[in-house]
């Protein structure tokens, strides 16, 4: 019944119209944080400021977690400093943190010194760790227990405690020095005799990643075992805190945002959104645009190197888009199989030779195909057999060569630690099309011109 | 310690190569299936079957759908059919209906037949649901209680069919008429006084899919309320199945790959694998390459149309692709924000107006800085004024206009229902192209040639 919400928002939507606080407090119950964080975008600043006053902590923070960063500041001024401290002290750590290391820090501060100072000071330890490293994502709730205890005592105390910590599904187990021993799923608690000590069931061998592991290596890791959750420790293996699978998938999507930008549109991810502003969107793609501006002058160099020939037969320059457009397609089609293949592991980086090889004879095919096209079309077109030879030879060429090189280039810059998705579409296009007009030209120039 | 298995993957070749039958049965116990199927790629057939023979159908069962689905026909011919439906046996039934899904139909069928009755029917059944929906991801293999037995039974219950059950996290709750009526976390199972009734602590509000719905939408469900897994319901509101997390992991890597290998290349992400022979590779890609090689014509046409133009200053040539890549550069921009910000939730595309006024502003700011630049270097390079200025003005206009249509476009599309994926950089470049040739040549014909 996924569509119950949009009826609760609706009724949310009147209630806040009206001013009908008892009736808005009964909804707001019947609605998930995640639905009613939907709602704000549309909604004024009072209003907003109204609900997250009329909800409790606890369901307040969860709402407060789901919404856009860049709405936060004006909201939190009119919420007031001390109730957010309160929502924050009710948020899990992680995201707690996560969410005062997106804000101003004049800020941050100001509430860091007015929330619970537990939990202010665990906050601020997190905020420590770099963003996109497994401290900078992981949660200092979790259930840990040490290995000589048994089975029923260790339910006994998930019961006491477990109200506090973020999941329960995998229990870990520490010796006397808080180091990283064993785990036993929550699962096999209950199937085990209540009697059995917690070291004679759990199991010894446990993936676990470092604190400063890059988080999308914590994504794969999570994604390739199937797993609920993966500890985190230090060098001397002292269990820190847990990354659940639900800040995993904010990770992938995240990752896959970010992989898609770099690649189509050589643009980071950030401060793209419909809220940030025009000066700032603008700013993140111009110098991008600009030297790739200057890079297809460098084409115009080249052509201007043949205007010799250019003049003495101006229909070359009929099929100059076309060249340029359809090499830099097949080249953006290459790059994207190979750099996406490397995200997901389906494309083994260290095969370069394979890899190349392969996207060549596709190229091959695809190149002596089109170009024969493009050579029967140039031919009943200008009604010139030697210029659609041209014509037809440069495509073929061009292609081929375009895809070694949309393959060619991500694998290599893979194997110095640069993210492939940075050998992106545009570049390489920008640079068959320098490539491309020479070929084009030298042939015109050698066949047509003597 | 995640190095630690590419000891063990090490130790498992070394002992292959040997034939060292025990040595390789105890290394195999040390390593988690989804590593031994990361070294599948290398490994000859004859050392793949032996493998698969070693392990226990369990094991075997984890590692055969880990790997790459064009790998198996040939695999399971050396491995036999028996052996091979004693470890699809083993498997869960969404696993195995996921991988007898993609093998031809003769070997599906042969495997049906020789499978354990029961689970043959399950994973028939499965096998009915369209791929892409909740019925072709969900599993049968679940844990339902009825609503009037005590918290204590229950776990009693859990502790006798738990093996059985692929996740035991949420328990779900049905009526005499096996309709969903209810859920219970296992946390929360645990943590109730042992003789409460289920009815009396369940929680009656239960978010659940359809069995049709499209698995694009079961994976945003999921992500959006941080579940570890959803059930699924027929129209009847009967439990059918459930769908759990990491298989919501896969679909969101699957979309994301599709989204960008649509948007950046034009095509579809199925048989581009480095395993898939060259023909089908470059079949796939051809279509749109020739298409939009017609495409590309058409700016060929309109710039034969202004061939006097041309002739009369062939310097007009030596800009067409720096204005044509750098006009496809700032369209593909603007249309990877968009798409995916549409993807992530981000854009909303109801609010066409909003987003294309946001883009439009961003490309008039875009359009001025890029063409002022552009307008500079034609009149150093080529020391007219007059040029400069129809070079300059030619981008300006141009990339004003293609951050508009690279943002309607997708917006407009989504509103059909359509992919706006498919609103492709290629497709929307080519489009660009067309038209900054007119743009160009028609303020060069209007200012320069007179």
């Amino acid at each position: 019944m996924p569509k119950d919400h949009e009826a609760f928002q609706q009724a949310i939507y009147s209630f806040l119209e009206e001013g009908a606080t008892d009736g808005l407090r009964r909804s707001l119950q019947e609605v998930h944080p995640a639905d009613i964080a939907e709602m704000f975008p549309v909604l004024s600043l009072a209003q907003r400021v109204k609900l997250l006053r009329i909800m409790d902590p606890e369901q307040a923070s969860l709402v407060l977690f789901e919404l856009d960063r860049e709405m936060l500041p004006p909201l939190i001024e009119s919420l007031g400093f001390n109730r957010t401290a309160d929502i924050l002290d009710a948020m899990s750590t992680d995201d707690a943190a996560d969410l005062l290391g997106n804000l101003p820090g004049g800020i941050k501060q100001k509430l860091l010194d007015l929330m619970e100072t537990q939990e202010a000071e665990d906050v601020a330890e997190l905020l420590e760790y770099a963003e996109d490293t497994a401290g900078g994502i992981m949660t200092t709730e979790f259930v840990a227990i040490h290995q000589d205890i048994t089975a029923e005592r260790a339910i006994q105390l998930l019961r006491e405690i477990a109200p506090d910590a973020e999941t329960v599904y995998y229990v870990y187990v520490v010796n006397r020095q808080a180091q990283l021993v064993g785990v036993i799923s929550l699962r096999e608690l209950i199937l085990a005799a209540p009697a059995m000590l917690i070291e004679e069931i759990m199991r010894r061998k446990v993936i676990s990643v470092n604190v400063n592991t890059d988080q999308e290596e914590v994504a794969k890791l999570v994604a390739k075992y199937d797993f609920l959750a993966v500890p985190v420790v230090n060098d001397n293996n002292e269990l820190l805190g847990i990354i659940t699978v639900d800040d995993v998938l904010d990770v992938i999507e995240e990752e896959a945002t970010e992989d898609m930008m770099r690649m189509a549109a050589n643009i980071d991810v950030d401060e793209q959104g419909p809220d940030a502003g025009v000066l700032r969107r603008a700013s993140r793609r111009l110098p991008w645009l600009i030297g790739l501006l200057f890079g297809e002058l460098i084409a115009g160099h080249v052509i201007e190197g043949f205007s010799g020939t250019l003049q003495n037969m101006t229909a070359l320059a009929f099929f100059m888009t076309a060249l340029a457009g359809g090499t830099g397609n097949a080249a953006t089609q290459s790059l994207t199989v190979v750099v996406r293949g490397i995200a997901t592991g389906e494309v083994n980086p260290r095969q370069v030779f394979k890899v190349v090889w392969g996207e060549a004879q596709v190229g091959l095919f695809i190149g002596l195909t089109s170009g024969l096209v493009l050579a029967g079309l140039a031919l009943l077109w200008q009604d010139s057999l030697s210029l659609g030879l041209v014509v037809g030879a440069s495509l073929a060429l061009s292609i081929t060569l375009s895809t070694i090189l949309g393959s060619l280039v991500p694998v290599i810059i893979n194997r110095f630690g640069i993210d492939p998705a940075l050998a992106s579409g545009p570049f390489i296009a920008t640079l068959m099309d320098v490539t491309s007009m020479f070929i084009y030209f030298s042939l015109a120039t050698l066949i047509l011109v003597r």
